[in-house]
């Protein structure tokens, strides 16, 4: 998917969002606007979105200094998706069709991005999971379904922390032994990665790759050989969020999308309202 | 009043929306965001935001050639609120306070603005005039009630097109003789023009003059000589609209700002809620 014009004043937005939630510096927020302004003047329009995801937080750790301006969100929401787990996990286990419940958990957990709203809480986390569980749903999930008990090998790349727990109820309703999760090669916005999988037990549940990138998303020639290997091995990608969605939607692999469209460029493309639950096949 | 961080992301999508509402010429619109990105990368932030919303539409009339985009949607405001007129009229003259609903109506006129929001329609209009008679205000209207009782020399700082009927019906409950209405100098987004005084019956009923400017608000040393006599002269100023407010915010003259705050800056800057209705004293 390609940048739209729409996309560029909300990259301004979310730019000046993210330099104040890493440091309270009004020089530094000053510089990253003036540094993402002109960057967007410039910008290959050909490009999806998540590439300017990834300068503008690059930029944003340059000027602060500071690694990974997340770090502590991303602990916050691994312990309390972590905390909503057995709950969560009993919800799954005596509902009528678990597999339907589960699926339904993991898209409502896309909600924790702070790439698209970076003021997130616990509040719209609950609303969100029973949006999910009640609302009339935009896609697939029944080929979903049929496509799980087919497949030999699945990839399933993982999008933010706190959302990597409802990604683990999910992947216990799955074959575990044909799973591998994926996760961001290094630190970018609140984006899950090894030390996330580590800590929310993904690690232990099945077998946990990088991607060898920081894009917010997957674009496949920047990721790592390893991780572009296992991609084409697998017989179905289930695909979290939208930053993946952006990257892999002209993408000819068997690929199902779960994401909320929290946006209006995503929501259009995709042709349903803003704010729609999705499971959506790619071809 | 500066320009804050949190306008630049504003600008952006400004720029867009005017861009699509003057063409529906895709590399103008490019174009526009191109050019409004290289110029708010290198703005200087101590200028009022007016001054960006010159050169926003200045850019779009050079890449289009349309000299005024705005020119249809100025007349069918203009008509419109003429259409309104004899009603709101008789609701003021009937009312237990004519000068009082005569100037909650001009600061509900202040809704009919292109520059903060390119999806205004008549029920907006009408619901703002509901909200403008019933709702708490912020601010000092017996203040200004007193200042226009004693005032010699009353300058009225026009805003927007359609806004100028509003105007209009509070003017009639001014002794007219004291008052000159002013115009912005050349099109600019739907800001009124002598032609829109004339349209709209204003030069009827008071003497009218331009500021000699298009900026989309008043910036003094922009303006023309003959309009700073004026204002230099006057005793009373009553200036319309966030962009008056923003570019005469720190002004030393008897100023009295009657708008709606649409922005959260503008909230921000008067410390009122996003949406009060205001009438605020300079000093």
């Amino acid at each position: 998917m390609k940048t739209t014009y729409d996309c560029i004043p909300c990259f301004i937005r979310q730019a000046l969002d993210a330099a104040r939630l890493t440091t309270s510096d009004e020089n530094i927020h000053e510089q990253v606007l003036r540094g993402v302004l002109a960057a967007a003047s410039k910008m290959n329009l050909n490009q999806s979105p998540p590439m300017m995801g990834q300068y503008i937080h690059q930029l944003i750790r340059e000027l602060s200094g500071i690694h990974d301006p997340y770090k502590n969100i991303k602990d916050r929401f691994n312990r309390f998706a972590l905390e909503l787990y057995p709950d969560l996990k009993q919800r799954i286990q005596t509902s009528s069709d678990s597999v339907d419940t589960a699926i339904r958990m993991a898209v409502a957990g896309n909600i924790i991005d702070f790439g698209v709203n970076a003021e997130i809480n616990r509040s719209i986390i609950f609303d969100t999971i029973e949006q999910a569980m009640s609302t009339q749903w935009f896609g697939d999930i029944d080929i979903l379904r049929d496509s799980i008990d087919s497949a030999k090998n699945i990839l399933y790349l993982g999008d933010n922390c706190g959302e990597i727990v409802f990604d683990r109820l999910l992947i216990e309703q799955l074959p575990v032994d044909k799973v591998t999760f994926v996760v961001r090669g290094a630190p970018i916005i609140n984006d899950a990665t090894m030390v996330d999988a580590r800590e929310t037990g993904m690690t232990e549940l099945v077998n946990v790759i990088d991607n060898g990138s920081n894009i917010p998303g997957t674009v496949l020639e920047k990721c790592s050989k390893k991780f572009r290997e296992c991609f084409s091995d697998a017989d179905l990608i289930i695909a979290k969020g939208q930053g993946n969605y952006e990257t892999l939607s002209s993408c000819e692999k068997n690929i199902f999308f779960l994401l909320q469209a929290k946006c209006p460029v995503i929501s259009g493309h995709m042709g349903c309202e803003q704010g729609s639950f999705i499971v959506k096949r790619s071809c």
